[in-house]
């Protein structure tokens, strides 16, 4: 968890929070954009990444993952290279995501690294020619590591954030099967709770704002 | 089944593979490709027609399919639309593997119609929108049927078929899965036989011959 501090009063509040854990305070980035990279390491050390993807919260939780991040390829080389010198200096072995800020001043910094499958990179079921999933495998078993390149121009995932209390499956999906090009994921978790990641919906596309309006639409008519 | 009979003194070796089963004579089809077409149809009549690819037989039995085929648009319409047409004829539910040849004189003549997913659609695993057994599982519980685009130009799938009597898994993958872009699946029988279908594999690419090369090649790679 976490929580922004803009002022001395807000101290106390976080302190509340988050009761008896150790915490640490980090200076907030004046970031522009948030990026993220899924890296492979397999235990022979073959490596490859997968594209740089933008993510959005909402309220400190993932919304939407944007694959390619809309930034230049300069910035996205730099976020790959950051991102896979980072797994192998701790010798990584498997699947990473790691989560980057794009500062306003264009520098790429590392915000944290999750050592598994990823919800930044849960695009790459029907986007990238293998999985997360797939590759998290491959690695592991010291198998080849299958392509990381993405199938269609865009993809865009949104996370299904529970909007209420109760069972965890939707009332009804046809609505959101008439948008016939989303794929959709449930996680069948028993319970929703407000905010709780119940599941994500996936868009490829060709046009990027074309498959952010596509993909919302269809997020949002899934009826909870 | 079935058996070609060239000539009269073949009738002989026919009866005798089939024994006393009832046999059909068909009068012989100079095809120049076997053509072949997925068709989607929900409980509610909403319909739907995956491209129409070539499926190049070995011995009678389906080895490869290239999807689309390599023929012109008009031939690949005219396909769709008489395997649209099979299928409302008998009021099908589900989706349907229509088999068609492709005359020289440029008609498309109907082969045979399977009612399940088909040999001829594993490549829409990878290669479409919705796979051929999503779309089966919306057509009968009547949800919108998804889309049927292709994601990527070309798609090839290759059968792998027995080549010896023994287990039904392979002895070694690992040369297979250097080709980063193909995607297997073996269908764990127990046993293998000659001729058998084991399993496939499919890679998607932009050019129609080089990914028929690759294809072929990563199947070659699967060490029996």
């Amino acid at each position: 968890g976490n929580f922004t501090v803009n002022n001395e009063l807000d101290i106390e509040s976080a302190l509340a929070k988050f009761g008896d854990r150790k915490l640490m305070a980090e200076k907030f980035v004046n970031f522009t954009k948030e990026l993220a990279v899924m890296v492979v390491r397999s235990v022979s050390g073959e490596t490859a990444t997968y594209p740089c993807v933008e993510t959005i919260q909402k309220n400190h939780i993932c919304h939407t993952v944007i694959a390619p991040a809309p930034v230049g390829e300069s910035i996205a080389d730099k976020a790959r290279k950051l991102a896979l010198e980072c797994v192998k200096a701790i010798d990584g072995v498997g699947v990473f995501g790691v989560e980057l800020f794009l500062d306003d001043d264009s520098t790429v910094l590392v915000n944290e690294i999750a050592p598994r499958p990823h919800n930044s990179g849960h695009y790459t079921i029907e986007a990238c020619e293998t999985s997360q999933y797939e590759n998290c495998i491959r690695a592991i078993l010291d198998l080849p590591i299958g392509a990381t390149d993405m199938i269609k121009p865009v993809a865009v995932m949104v996370n299904l954030l529970g909007t209420r209390d109760g069972v965890g499956v939707p009332k009804d999906i046809v609505p959101f099967m008439k948008f016939n090009f989303a794929k959709l994921h449930l996680y069948n978790k028993k319970q929703c709770r407000p905010g709780r990641k119940m599941g994500h919906i996936t868009a490829l596309g060709d046009d990027m704002q074309e498959t952010i309006n596509y993909a919302l639409q269809a997020a949002e008519a899934i009826v909870w």
